[in-house]
């Protein structure tokens, strides 16, 4: 039976599992359905990370030495319970034929952010400001501390998210219908975009139960591409949202390190790509503000940071480790 | 059979009529359902004005000579038209048992914010801003042209209305758990006025499908409490709140009059009361930046701005008529 270690990254869309011998050999891959429980519910969570480990361990003989779960929706200690419940169920689940011979520290349990750090840094410390349909800043020190700031959902906060700059255009270009802020390029490329004859069709549109939040963040590379035109209203909105995030970003750094402490941030998420105006200002702002912190591209993926994470709980870190962990950014 | 006028007036919460004659005497009052067709759908809003009318027409022999209606969601030739096809249906309707005898001018159908301005104003000329749940600026010159400004709702817009202040004193306080910004008495607030043990509980709260936009609109008067004992962060969303209807209302006048020409604006809606800390912020704004807008206290309700309409399509404007008008600012 192979000693192996299982990394997991459960997100709000899918749920993927890769499992690891000691070697760093990367013996399975598996994929499944979305496992934030908060959104598809206890039972779907607990059979999505069923489904993604019984993908990567078929027809195999292995025994399980640790596992790192990093899960979207989990934060705080009454969510970490649940997953140690599911867990005890997974080891008794007869559709996993695995040993399970878990290492006392063989757990972890963490929040999505975690796992994608570390992959993103490829170390466990440091900071990860997240842009996708939703922003958070994450951050982790040598102590074990962590700390966030955003991430509060599309209603509450998120600033500088896809959702936030797509939700910044529309309201840009009802201002400019109403004579209450400048002409936008953001007019004609929001209506164009959507199939709307003009601006007083976005009304029906955007109430129609069936457009989601997600419809809204959709907008945002749009607004990206009418900034890189010169378009002072959407170059407006991209500086606001780098700022927010800039923000964020300081406000976890000044938690969790000492001024001064030289320290790498990655970026993750979509909203970071698009035609890249987003990134540039987030940059330019840091480099004014915090010197100290270096803006770096993700490393690896963030499943990688599961693998890595549980591997080193045991002890597995060893050199021959390292190097092979790192030829596994080839996807999943 | 006694010669009326019919005015009504059609919100997203209820719908209310009244008849009157040609001497000003109101001969009924009706009250009924919502009827804003946008929300509520076609045959609900058409059985909401129907029954409202058959509410204030009950057991008297009348001939209806002229009809207002003021309506909720109706602001393009299209919402009109059905309003239209509507009133038709009425004039044919058994539960009705009314003589219709309509003068060729003595039809109108518009917006509930025109409705509210004339009662507003107890004239046909000059601005309202109405601040509830949602906000707009709705103005009209005496070539008969009107403009608005804001009004497109939670999401796209409504910039100063309570939704907006409710929602921008959630984000305070997340922003202050976050080290975002600084720390604010509506952090406490807000947690007690939801029962909350604390802010992270907010999430919970605010993304359960029961928590509607006009949950957020009734925090409004916590904010504007809140700034009444100083606090910076809530004085800062009600100045922010102002200073957006300030703009809405100042783009309005400069679409419809000269630079210079003295005008009444009337502010109408619930979120203008609560402390009062809004409407002087307001006020402020307006007499720097726009002194020739003086700002009144709303003179009459809406609905007896639909009827004042009806009643002068057909010629009823004498003096004998308007200080009777006058007296039927009694409540409905």
């Amino acid at each position: 039976m192979t000693p192996t270690v299982l990394g997991l990254d459960g997100g709000g869309s899918k749920t993927r599992c890769l499992v690891v011998d000691a070697a760093g050999t990367i013996l399975g891959r598996g994929e499944a359905a979305a496992s934030n429980y908060q959104t598809v519910g206890g039972e779907a969570a607990y059979h999505a990370i069923l489904d993604a480990i019984a993908a990567a361990t078929a027809h195999q003989s292995l025994t399980i030495r640790a596992i790192t779960l990093g899960l979207a929706g989990v934060g705080r200690p009454r969510d970490e319970q649940i997953v140690h419940d599911w867990l005890q169920l997974l080891q008794q689940d007869s559709r996993l034929p695995l040993i399970w011979e878990l290492h006392p520290r063989g757990v972890r349990i963490c929040p999505d952010c975690e796992i994608a750090l570390v992959g993103g840094l490829g170390r466990d410390t440091g900071l990860a400001t997240i842009a996708g349909t939703g922003a958070i800043a994450y951050g982790r020190n040598a102590a074990g501390q962590v700390a966030r700031a955003s991430g509060w959902g599309y209603l509450l906060g998120d600033e500088g998210s896809a959702y936030d700059i797509g939700r910044q255009g529309l309201r840009a270009v009802v201002r400019a219908a109403d004579g209450r802020s400048p002409q936008t390029q953001l007019s004609d490329a929001i209506c164009q975009n959507l199939g709307l004859d003009g601006v007083e069709d976005l009304v029906r549109r955007v109430y129609n139960p069936d457009w989601l939040p997600r419809d809204t963040a959709q907008l945002a590379p749009l607004v990206d591409q009418v900034a890189r035109l010169g378009d002072a209203v959407a170059t407006g909105i991209l500086d606001e949202a780098a700022a927010e995030l800039a923000i964020a970003s300081r406000s976890v750094y000044q938690q969790l390190f000492r001024a001064n402490h030289a320290v790498e941030l990655v970026t993750l998420g979509g909203t970071w790509q698009s035609q890249g105006q987003l990134k540039q200002r987030f940059q330019q702002q840091l480099r004014e503000s915090c010197p100290q912190i270096q803006v770096v591209s993700p490393r690896h993926d963030a499943v990688y940071g599961a693998v890595w994470l549980a591997a080193r709980s045991i002890g597995w870190q060893s050199e021959t480790f390292l190097p092979s962990f790192a030829t596994m950014t080839e996807g999943i």
